[in-house]
């Protein structure tokens, strides 16, 4: 790869020589050459370099211009990297309890230094996995989301902002189309990139490809995703895109980041904490058979939805004489016109959420990227039954997603399936 | 007004000047001084002058920095005629039969070059005042709509193209501010710009003020107007943006043009039509009791809705194998998932078309801007009440507008009110 337009891609090596050159790192770490770097990108797209000194400690992430976990064959590009440092940045801004801190970020190398989420951080996923409890957990998430998505949305911002604000995110088209493919498209159709677990689960995904009724649905959901310009979302936010401890949630690696649907956010994580419950049969073991755990996590679910909810009505009650442009104070601050406007909004966004994420379960089982809740049970036949389950819970949820009226009736739903 | 930008507003002496130091325009009109030149802006926004010589004639629109009809106090971006000209071409593109030529464009001066339509043209909304029978109009309105309409949504275009699109008209946000304001909101606010037919619907406009189920549907429609980049939409398509003889149909004056949702165009014209129906009593006379007309102008209603819908899934069907990346066909190449999928998209266009239909119907006899139909009816009462019975259907259908499953329901609804 040449450096003619300014990009190379660092290594180990390299990356020493980067950080001394650059103040914004250096004041961190310091002058001494005693680095520790780690490469810990366990992620599919990108390089991330821990970096330890005596007087500090960053992560450099650097897009290079593929996807990591499939090779140079799949070209996508490193501007990336500018998405997802503005969007740190920005959602950083509006919610800095539960995003780190961007120290540096330099486009032409598609770099970013950002705070080290120090051990005992790790990845949700794999919390969820091990059957850890986070009593905090939905608080945090709630609030990130609840934060984020209000504020970007037209019902804190002004209609010039948002237009300028979405203009620009059109700029990350290619990893939007990325989602539109791996989610939308692909598992609906034969594609050299799908994978499942096989024998076991060929019919089931045969099945998902012949479903008339459910890509009808998919169709809705996709149109939402390309179109729907509603609020600056993170876009891959999965429970791999969380770091926790007992008290902290940080999101990392919002590099999908546009306008779009709301409930493409929140549905990713729901969706994915609903994996995470499905993949705990395949755990259970004789010291821990994971029935708490599993209650833990559909609690979760409901705690998170509802917080969500509860905080999200709360910024739009405090800011209904604010700058946001879609429901004007001389015509929505009544109170009676106020509640029904935002019971109208909670509700759409709701279905648009198990919607979306739905979308995601789906993709996890039958598409490309698989989650590691369910490729950790070694037992393919063990596996597979698992992963069924999620997939018609999946299914059933995208189509009748509109007869839910609150989260208590997806968690029934869920535990009539598990039983 | 100073020059320093390259601008300068033209009148009937400088444009002499002007076109003759512009080869795409002297070479129509030709070497001789011998213009005629009369300015007719009729419109709301614009200066437009018709310009005749011995060899040819030429249109010439020129947006000033303000709203000609209210004056210098309301300031309004010259770079709407920018978007007026790139979407006359693109629309002219892909419907020339119905969009008249640009033969020159200069940003600077804000300023389109485009072909005179000449006599026996006449704007459409003063055809159907006076009672006059377009019997081809329908099927040009359909030509036009489906075409524009669907070869700029994502049926048609890649995603990558349809996001730089949607990037390029963001800009054109000052239009659409004005269209929030003017059609989503002041209408169901007291504004200094709104009025009514005084006192006769005193009561009526407080009652849209105060209708707490119409504002929770005002808001659904305003929210899409915002946040969905369906197509690339006229955005001002009422029945005074449209020239007509006896068989020609021409689309003018798309300056409000961005990427927003299909049914905001359809809507403005149906809707229009629909207030030219409700005005007809008040044309009425003992020469003419309309009543013939009026099943005119519902046919044209019914008729342009089911040639749009039949022409459009033509289109679709016609390129389900093309470049659009919304419904794949290794996805939805099978006769019951297509089918599937169009009746859905239909019926969602429909229900939006209805919706912002009856928002472009209330708007124009409470809000700032009427509609010649009813200000040339001289008598208050009468006007008021064709009025009045135009603003309760409006009132009907955006509250009822899923309860319609076909333009014929919309049309027996009209007649029962109107009976
Ligand atoms: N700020 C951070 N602090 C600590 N670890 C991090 C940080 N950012 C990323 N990581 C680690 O690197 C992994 C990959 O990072 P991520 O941003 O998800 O990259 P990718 O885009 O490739 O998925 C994460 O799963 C996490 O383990
Ligand atoms: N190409 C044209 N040929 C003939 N007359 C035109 C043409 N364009 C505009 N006009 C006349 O000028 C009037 C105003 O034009 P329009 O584009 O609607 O301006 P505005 O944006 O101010 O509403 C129209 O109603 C029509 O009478
Ligand atoms: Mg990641
Ligand atoms: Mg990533
Ligand atoms: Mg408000
Ligand atoms: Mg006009
Ligand atoms: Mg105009």
């Amino acid at each position: 790869m040449s450096a003619v337009d300014g990009f190379r891609p660092l290594n180990e090596t390299s990356l020493v020589e980067y950080i001394k050159a650059t103040p914004s790192l250096s004041s961190i770490l310091g002058d001494s050459d005693n680095f520790q770097i780690k490469e810990v990108g366990d992620g599919n797209l990108n390089f991330v370099y821990i970096v330890v000194s005596p007087s500090g400690s960053v992560v450099i992430k650097q897009a290079l211009p593929y996807i990591r976990c499939i090779g140079e064959s799949w070209p996508m590009t490193k501007e990336r990297a500018y998405f997802e440092a503005v969007t740190l940045k920005e959602h950083g801004r509006l919610c800095p309890a539960h995003v780190p801190e961007v120290y540096h970020f330099d486009r032409l190398m598609s770099l970013i230094g950002m705070r080290y989420l120090k051990p005992p951080h790790i990845i949700l996923r794999k919390g969820l996995i091990a059957g850890v409890e986070y009593p905090l957990h939905s608080e945090h998430m709630a609030e990130y989301m609840s934060r984020t998505l209000f504020y970007t949305s037209l019902l804190y911002t002004t209609t010039t902002e948002h237009k300028k604000r979405v203009a620009e995110f059109c700029g990350n088209v290619e990893l939007c189309r990325l989602t539109e493919q791996v989610v939308f498209s692909d598992p609906y159709k034969v594609s050299e990139y799908n994978r499942w677990t096989s024998p076991h689960l060929d019919r089931d995904a045969e099945a998902v490809r012949d479903d008339n009724d459910l890509k009808l649905e998919v169709a809705q959901m996709k149109s939402k995703f390309c179109e729907r310009a509603q609020a600056l979302i993170h876009g891959d936010l999965h429970t791999g895109s969380v770091m926790v401890t007992q008290d902290s949630t940080q999101v990392i690696d919002p590099e999908f980041a546009f306008y779009g649907p709301m409930g493409f956010d929140i549905g990713a994580y729901l969706g994915n904490l609903i994996l995470a419950f499905f993949a705990q049969d395949g755990h259970a073991n004789e010291e821990n058979d994971r029935k708490a755990y599993k209650r833990w996590i559909l609690k979760t679910l409901g705690d998170t939805w509802n917080l969500f909810h509860q905080k999200f009505i709360a910024l739009w009650d405090e800011n209904k004489d604010g700058p946001g442009e879609a429901y004007l104070p001389q015509i929505y601050n009544n109170p009676d016109v106020q509640k029904l406007v935002q019971t109208k909004y909670i509700q759409d966004l709701f279905h648009d959420s198990l919607g979306f994420g739905s979308a995601k379960m789906i993709r996890r089982i039958v598409g490309v990227a698989h989650v590691e809740d369910f490729e950790s049970i070694t037992d393919a036949s063990k596996r597979a039954d698992c992963e069924r389950k999620a997939l018609n819970f999946g299914k059933m949820l995208m189509k009748k997603r509109r007869n839910f009226a609150s989260i208590d009736e997806v968690i029934t739903a869920i535990q009539e399936v598990d039983s």
